[in-house]
This record gives C-alpha cells, structure tokens and sequence, in this order.
C-alpha cells in the first residue's frame, strides 16, 4: 500500500507486521548529463516497482528526498541537508508509524551519502526501541553483481553518474537524459588509499564518476530488474519473519 | 524552472535573481475522505502551476512533504517532524541555494501546521543573512476570498479537510478522493476562546473539520485559479524588487 | 496569586485547576521615543490587572522578558534570545508547573516576534502531554477593535511603537517615555507583498512603525482596559471549562 | 544606566567601555518563610544599588530569573530552566550587547545554582570571543566575611533561607517575609562527603537550611551593605581595567 | 610523536604536514572470554606500533575509547557514548589540532559500530573545511586478508571477539585473556538478509560471534602485523601527498 | 575492580552497591616542562592507587581524558572538548551503568577546567535519577593542606603546572618531566578581580602558573599520598552509605 494515497482508516485496517518500506534519495549534481533528482526518481522507481509486486506485505512512504549531500554542494543546484536533520526525518517517519503499532521497517537507499547517517538513525531507533525489526541498505546492492555483468568500461562497480546510473536513468526516464551530455569523468588517487573523504570538485571534473558514454537502456533495465528483485526478497524476508539460529560447527 | 529535473550546468546559467520557490507540506489524516497527502498533492499542484506561467521567474524546489503533524498523531498513518528536524530541513534548502548565488525565497504552504515553524526557520535565516529577500505565506492565505464567495456552507474559512479542501481535491486528484466518505465534522469550542491548542482528536470525530459533503471539483477550480493568481503575483514582486516606500502623511 | 511573591506551602495549597497565566515580552528598541522594555512593561501591567481581578483563578509567573528580538538588533540596546533558548524557557516553566500538578496554561504575550516560537514551544508542549490545556494570545489582540476605534491616524493596527502602543505607554509608564521624541515612522512594501519578513532596519527610519505623534494617555488606557477585559476573560474560559460541542448542521 | 529603561539612542550614545551587570537569580522554594523570587528579589536589590552608586561606569540589564534550580523542583511552585535552556540566555544577552560593542561583562549572581552553569556559558562566550572581558561572582562571595561575623547560629555561611538570607530579606523585601513561619532546618551528611549532590528534599524536612529564627533586619542591612561595597568595587576595577602583572619571586 | 607525551614546545616545532593519527575503540562485553576494554586495546596497539615505525610522520593522539556500543547494552559493563556526544569528541580533536595548523587526519578505527559516526563526523569536517585531507578506516579492514588466510573455522571475517580477535588479544595481551572461557558463539539470520540491524543480545548467547576456541597468539601476531603495515602504508600516503589522476580510457 | 580489564560475566557478579569511580582529566599545555597529558596521568594514578587500595568496593573505568579546555587552546598541541560534547561523555558513562544496576557514582577530577562541566553533567542525572548518589572533587581539593604545608615557593594553592604539580609529576612520572625546562611563570591581576575568566595566554609567559622550579619528588609523594588518602576516604563513604542527620540546636 502506498502511504500517500491511503486514508487513515485504510491505514488503520492494515495489519501491524507489513514491512515499511522508505526511500531515502537525494537532490544534488549528477553530471552535464542527468537531472539533479536523479537519485531521488530511481529509488522512488525501485520501491514502487516493488510495491506494486506484493503490495500486501509492504506500506511504502513517501521519499525522503533531501539528502546528506555536502560533497556535491560545490556544483550548483545541489541540496544537501545538515546529517543532524537528515536523520531526525528519518527518526520521526520511523517514530510515527511505530506510535500507529508497525514494528518491521526497512530503507531502500538511492545515494551513496545517505548511508552513514541512516546506519546512525536507524541504530539510534533500534537503541531506543529494541523491539523494532530494522534493516536497511542501498537498492544498488542488491544489483552489484548483474552490474559487474553489464558494465562494458573498466570500472565495475556502480559510482556517481557512471555507465551503470546513466543506464538506469535512461531505462527509467529517458526523457530527463541529455544524452549530448554523456561524458565520462572522475579521477582516481595515487597511492591508492582507504576511506579518503574526497569531495566530488576534488575528484571529477564535471561531477560524474565513471564510464557514461556507454550507458544504454538495456543494460538500465537489467540493473533495475536485480534492484527490484533484490528489495522484494528482502521485504519478503522480513515480512515472513528473519530467524536467527546457530552457527555451523567449526 | 523545476530544479529536480534540472542538470547542474542549467542552474549554473540562471540569473541569480530568480525567485526560489519552495513548497512545504504534510503527510497527515485528512478525514476518511482524502488522501493523507493531501496538502503536499495541492500545494504541489499550485506550485507547479506557478511555475508553468512564469517559468523564467522562478526555481522550484520539490515539496518538503514530511511537516509538523504532531496533532495529528493520534490518526493513524499521521507521519511528524519534531520542529526542529522540520526546521532543520528549511534551513538547510535555503542554505545550499545561498551558497549557489541565489537570494530570494518563497516559500508556499500547504499545511496549517508548518506555518509557525516555517516563520521561526525562516526569521532564523533572515537574522543569520540579514540580505536575503525573504518571504512565506500559505497557498490558502491567498484563495481565502474566493473559498469565502464559493463555500456554501456556514463555515467560510478554508479548515482541514473541509469544504474547500475535498472541493481542491476533486478539482486536482478526484481519483484519489472516496466520494462516498465524504462526511461533515468538526466540534467547536464554547465559550469561545483564543489561541487555544487542540489536538484533532479533541476536535473531531473523525478528523475533518467542516462541510465536506458539501465539496464540488467546480468550487476546487475556482479556489485554485486564486491561489495560483496569487502566489505567481507575489513571485512576480519579488523578482521584480519591492520597495520600502514612506506611511502617508497622518 | 503571584507565584513570586508566594511561598511553596502557598502553591502546594493551591487548587489544581487554576488557570497558570505567563507573560512574554521583550527587551528590544521602541524607537526614540519608548524604552526598551515596553514590551516586557506593558504585558506585565496587563497580566498583573487580571491577576487583581480574578486572584483565586489566576497563577501569575514573572514576565520572560528575554524575547526573539532578532529583527531588532540592528539598533543599540535590543537583547534577543535565540529561538531554541527561548522556547526552552517557556517549555520549562510549564513543565516545571506541571509537575506540580497544574494542567491549564495561558501564555499573555506582549511581542509580535514571541508569537510564532510561543506556538511552536506550546504545541510541542501539547504533543507531549496532550492531558495539558493550552492557549496563547497577544494581549493587543484583545484590544484590536477598541483600538482600531480610538486610533485617529491613517494606520488602524497596533504596530510597533506606533500611536497605540505610544498611547498605553503614556497610560502604563508615563514617566518613561520621551514625549519630546514621538515621531511618526515606517515604511511599506510596494508591490504590496504577503508574508515578507523584513527586519525593522529595512521598514523604519528610527525604529518606531506608525503615527506615535497622535498618542494620549486616554487613548492607551482605553486600550489597556480591553486587554485587560478580553485577557481576564479568556482566563475564567479556561478556569470554567471550555467544551467542545458539534458544528451547526449545513 | 538601566538598560530597561533606556531607549535605543541612549544606549547608542553611551561608551562602550561601561560594564554590563548582569543579574542571575532564581525562582524557587525558600522555605515555608521566604518567597519563591528572594534570589531574584535580592539580587535585582544589590545590583539596582550598584548601580546607583555609579551610574555612569555601569550598564545594568534586567535580571535573568529563571534559574538552574533542579535540586528544588520536590517542593510546589518552584520553576527550573533546563541548563542548556538557562546557559542559552545568557549567552544571547552578552552575544547581543557584544553586537552593539560591548566588551566588559560581569555576571552577579544570586542562586548558588546557577554558579556552574554560569561558569560553562561564560568560558563558552570567552573561548568565542577571546577578546571580551568577563567575569562572575555570586553577590554572596563578597559578603561571606560580614555574613560570617554577623550571624550568631553555629552556621557562618550563607546557606538557603538561612539566618542570612531570611537577615537580608527582611532587609530589603520585609513585607514578603512570614515572620511567623521562620523555622530552623536542614541535615547534615554523616561521615562528612565532599561534593555530594543532594536534593533539598534529601537535605532538608520543608526547604531551608540553617538558622533562620535567628534573623534581623539589620544583620541583613550590614550584609547587604557589604555585597554592594564588592560588587561596587569588582565593577570599578572592570571599567578602570584590570592589569595582569608577574608573580612575586619566590 | 606521541602527543600526551609531548610538551606543548614540542608539538609547536613541528613541521604541519605530519598526519595527525586518532585511534577509536570502545570499552563493550567481548564475551566471557576477553576484557570489556578488548577494542580499545587493540586499536591502541596498532597504532603505537605504526608511530614507533614512522615516528617523524605522525602525531598520535590518545584513544577515544568510548565508543558508539549501544548494541551492547544489554551485557553488564558495556558502555556506550551517544552518537552525538561520540561524534563531537571527534570533531573536537581534529578542530583542536587544525587550530594548531595541522591539515592531514587519520582515523584507525578498532570497533565496527564507530564506522558509521565517524564517517559522519569526519564528512561534517570535511564540508566545514574542504582544505583538510580526511581518512578512516577499520585496522581490521588492512588485516582482512591475513585474517582470511590464517583463520581455520568456516567464518573468513573477523567478527566480534572470533577466532581472529581473540588471536589478537591472546598475541598483544595474553594475561586479560580468559582462556579457559574461550567459547564459539553467534547465530545466523535465515533468510538471509541484508542491512539488519541486530542487537548482540539477538544475535548471540554470550556476546561473541565466531570459533573463538581455534584462536592462537600466533594467528595473533600474522593479523597484527598485517594492520600495522596497511596503516603504517595509510600514513605514508597521506604524508607524502595523495594525488588524484585520470580515469584510464574506456 | 578495573571495568577496562573485567569480562561482562565479571561485571555482572559484582555486587551493586559498590562505587563506580570515574576519572575525568584533560590533554593540555603544561608549560614547556610538563607533559600535555598531566592531568590524565595524575589522576588516573590516583583513582589506580585508590582501587588498588579497596578494590572490593570500587569499579573504576577508564579516564575521561578529553577535557574543557578552551582556555589553553592558544598553546599548540592542546586538544579542548565543548561543553556539550564533554558533558555528554559524562552523562553517557553514569548512564550506562545505572542501566547494569549501579546506583553510587563518584567523579575523581583532575583538571581545573572540567568542575563546572562536571557539575552540570551530575547535576542533570541527578534531576533526571533522583535515587542515584552522586558525588565528585578535584583529587587537588583532597590534597590542599598538605600541598600548603610542603610547598616553599609564595603561592600556597595547588595550580596549573606549578611547584605542587610538577611535584606531582617528579613523583608519578618522572621520565615525562622536562627538569631542564622547569620554570617560575604566571601573572597575577591588579586591582584583584574575582571570578575573572582569563585564557592561559593572558595569564602566563609560556603556559605554567607558579613556581615550578622548586618542585621535588618528595613533595610529589607527600601531596600524592593525601590524595588517595582522601578519595579512599569518600569512596568508603560513598559505599558504607551517609546519612543526613540533624542540624546542631542554635
């Protein structure tokens, strides 16, 4: 069920153990070539996907599309919310449908900034209340390996308005693709180092990260396919009821 | 201009003296006849349709759909911000749009509740960035002579989820509206008393307050026209400057 | 009863449902012409005369004199809190009265900036403990028509160190105020423009908005006597009871 | 000159090496004898006496009365500022005055609650703004010496409600003191702790500690004397400027 | 340089570019087998070991050792800072030291859950002050390799007091081991799935996940050692400038 | 019991009446001859000496080493907390072990700048946990006759790296005391001002406050032993419980 166009008794009649599904997007640059809600329209379209394929064991909210975004605010146009107030949206989402009796949450992540203060809120919800069922991860990992599969350039892992972003962009609103614009960018440190915090002035050009110009429709919609089947199962997991039992023998 | 579909490059060539449009909604309990997103869904209508007639004029951000519901709760699907998340969120927009050139902001309301942390958030800005062109109002603020001339029922003022409102949402979402909920509510102090601070469970039944059965999509159109006349007047003056004039003579 | 000048024995004593009353002011610029304690004077003079009048149903605070002042401050002098100090305070004066056992509160404000963070402070206060009856008004919104009536410059509104509030100066304070220094002042905005948040640098010359050369004793105490009506009123509201009861059918 | 009383141009008009006087007290239980305002009552007392004495050396801002008072809150009536809430005030009102160019600041202090909280506020605005001269001192500090030689009961310090406070009250405010209720009271902890923090309902069977059926009026004249002599003092040695010289050789 | 060790004189001499190291551990339950202090000591190890390696290099501050351990809770003696409070301990020592001068940060991390919050505290210094050169990482993370290679039970990543860190302690403090406690330990979610946020008492009997009995001293120091030259390799890069090149061409 | 080198099994055997003991110090300047970290050292010596003493009643966690100190920021190498965020750590440490059970807390403190913070932070729990006994002091205030009486130099207090301290450190820590750079140092205001809040780089040449040069290990030892002497004494106390008894008659 989709919050937004339920009514409050529709809400009420729900059972209280369907999974909460809540995208967390973004607002920011993404190159010449794809609009600034880009994150933000694919997450959306993921959890939608997913909603409209068991729609029963999901109440899926609205996205939370101010994201924590300071690493692009050198490029114009972008947003970024401070992380204090990132995560307390996310905390009175969570907060608020936990007072109507739901217990089973989970966040399907559109952008890579968003994932440190969701790991903070959420764990700070599952501190508080440690009856609560949380999960949450990027829609993007669960399609890590049919990317590795399509991408064509050298780079394999899917980054910031790369081949396999473009790709989904223009498998899911090709109209919003400047396609003239397609380019590839990004630079990549020497020595290689672990866990630098870079801003995307510092390590691009023009703000995308990655092999654009390859991007095609096909290789977005089996990128999207993985994502959509990704959340699902895992909705379908936590709606089902996640057992934890022992270790095998060592 | 619609900055979510915009790229980085097309707010980099904007005038920097366009007007920063920004609306805020709610997703709240809207009686058992409207959506809960109603204010988002026509605050968003009028802000898109403000942006349609003076596009060169304006920027507008997306909805910052998550308000400041708090008396709502007791409803279920009511979704709240604390205040100061809610804040945090307005402050943090304009922040970045500032730090990217631009300097004048509307922000266009669509909940009720949002209005004093809108005015404290933005007092905030005002007092930190004493040259920023500043203002807000609520979409309804500017329809309230219109609902006044068209509502047929005793209350003439625009409530929740009222007369006015089912007629706005028959006018821009009528598939989203249960006609055959549609109901009046709505309990009234006696005696009457000023500024008092009532949850919607104090004062309805069911979470409406007003004529609602009394809602026509003709009335909706008639509200909206007014308040898109109004909120594109008022960007229209700050884009091209106001003036501080002197009192007449006493 | 004063709650300053009585002992804790005295409050324990105390039935539970009387109405706590808490005035809000300022310390803030009033032009050349009127201290800038005015505000914090004023408000005080009115609570305290409903305070005579209905002493059993009446628990009257000090005056929170540090108000949100931020337009102010350009001119020498003007003190303002921060928003969140200041709605700390508030919150914490009726939380503190709430654990010992008071549940009616109304907040008499004597600045036009305290109203908006008085209903965020007040409505986060409900959120928590919705048992809680709350209400807030300005004391000047009780005198609005007496004041509209006996006002013989252009401007029917009580404005900031305008004719009206020079008046009950002249009625409350005499001694205080510079009568060799009323002057008429302001500035306004054309196009004419809703919402607009303008600091008092911008709209006035000196500070002061309005025609203060009119003002009179008689003026101000006629003024004083509707506050002091409307607010005493409002008070044995709430000490009685207020009821909710249905809408007269459409 | 009193802040309060004073318009904007008298405050523009002044030099900016005066010193602020900032008074802190309290609103709390004092016993079964003392009104709940006596810290505020007479630290407003010693500082407008102050004040009087150099008129021209000192800019005195009203007093910040709501204070730190936690350990009290078991006893009716008492109101407590949280200490964030509390160190925000004063804070905002050295951040003001500092604004208009101010740069001397002393805080008398009339509630031993509010030494702590006034030190972490103080050291906070001094590591902000390294070149403000500030300091603090209870009103209490400089009169231990007389207060130790005038009381009689076996208590030589200035306790709560005590011989010496119930001495100045009927000093300053008599009218507001029950002479027929002054008690005896308070406990003592065995073995003998350093640093404990008690509550007043730990320490004490109705809120006051010490011998207050010893009081006179004019044990509190000498008292009160003494605390304006010091405050008078510390203040003049501020406006003339305090010069840091070497230690003597060892 | 060991800064608790050096004298202020000392710190004042050097030259700005050496790379300020932060360690980060916890003091959480490792299970009946390690000490509470198990993250802190170890983190505390590496990081000695790469200044005594590199010591013109690096200025290594003392251990933040409370961490972010709310998962923990549940067992006695875990202590968990809030992540707000962990957070700004953090950005409290990297604004200390940039006021110094200095410009390069490492953070070597010793517990999982401050992953998250120092990645946000870092990010929040990184968007205050773009010029600064951030990293962090997990110790564990330059090991996972060796750990992978050396660990004989069927989990291949080092978990919390496991095969691996029980090796660790049993090679850097053998005497605070509990050997004959040593115990296999943790549960598995079936299905499996991603993102969950568990809490240790859901996740284990005793507090530790993995085959702690396999651990040795020797598996130990092959793991140790491998996290010292990964960090000792980070610091290096960072001192001698990380610079960011082209992508190679599709 | 040392919390940092129990197992949780440890911790949940203890008993809950014994007293958990919390050393709070700082990473400061201390003149060109001491060490930054003195204050951690000397207090944590003396909580270990004191635990090592009656270890059955004790549980001592590790040292809060990150201490408020703003006011020696201007020598390099210092690292400060805010207020907020060293409160925090305070506040979270109690926190936690109240959670296992414990209810007696003492905070042994061994920096100047850390008392009024200390203060606040207590004094919130307090509020907040009205059952929990609570106590804190410097170590120095235990030690203050003996210091008096050993030291030869004309100040007679303990202060910031002066001959009692250096003391100290000759006692504790020897091989950290730079002999060569022991120096007298340190200004003293005229006319004599209380409650000044100076920074260190007002008040000294080169950090130290005193007459170092005539430190001796002895007096280290002597003034050492007073120290523990005293924190054992109100640890005992602490844990054989104190009771409030009745005031003397007048």
């Amino acid at each position: 069920m989709k919050l937004a166009h339920a009514t409050w008794p529709d809400v009420e009649a729900l059972p209280r153990d369907v999974v909460v599904l809540i995208p967390t997007g973004s607002l920011e640059q993404h190159g010449p070539h794809l609009p600034l809600f880009t994150d933000s329209l694919l997450v959306t379209a993921v959890a939608e996907a997913v909603e409209a394929r068991i729609p029963g064991q999901v109440l899926l909210t609205p996205t939370l599309w101010l994201g924590a975004s300071g690493h692009h605010l050198a490029f114009a146009g972008t947003l970024s919310a401070s992380f204090p107030g990132y995560q307390s949206n996310l905390e009175d989402v969570v907060e608020s449908l936990r007072r109507h009796g739901f217990t089973k949450f989970f966040v399907v992540n559109g952008h890579g900034g968003n994932t440190e203060p969701n790991g903070v809120a959420l764990r700070t919800l599952k501190e508080r209340h440690p009856e609560l069922v949380i999960g949450h991860a990027g829609y993007f990992e669960f399609a890590a390996d049919t990317a590795a599969r399509v991408m064509e350039g050298p780079l394999k892992h899917i980054r910031h308005a790369c081949e396999a972003e473009a790709s989904l962009a223009l498998h899911v609103f090709p109209e919003l693709v400047r396609t003239d614009k397609l380019r590839d960018d990004g630079l990549i440190p020497e020595p290689s180092a672990k866990g630098m915090i870079f801003t995307f002035d510092e390590m691009t050009e023009q703000g995308s990260l990655g092999y654009a110009t390859l991007a095609t429709a096909e290789k977005g919609r089996q990128i999207f396919e993985a994502a959509v089947d990704g959340v699902t199962a895992q909705i379908e997991a936590l709606a089902s009821g996640i057992v934890l039992k022992g270790l095998p023998p060592s």
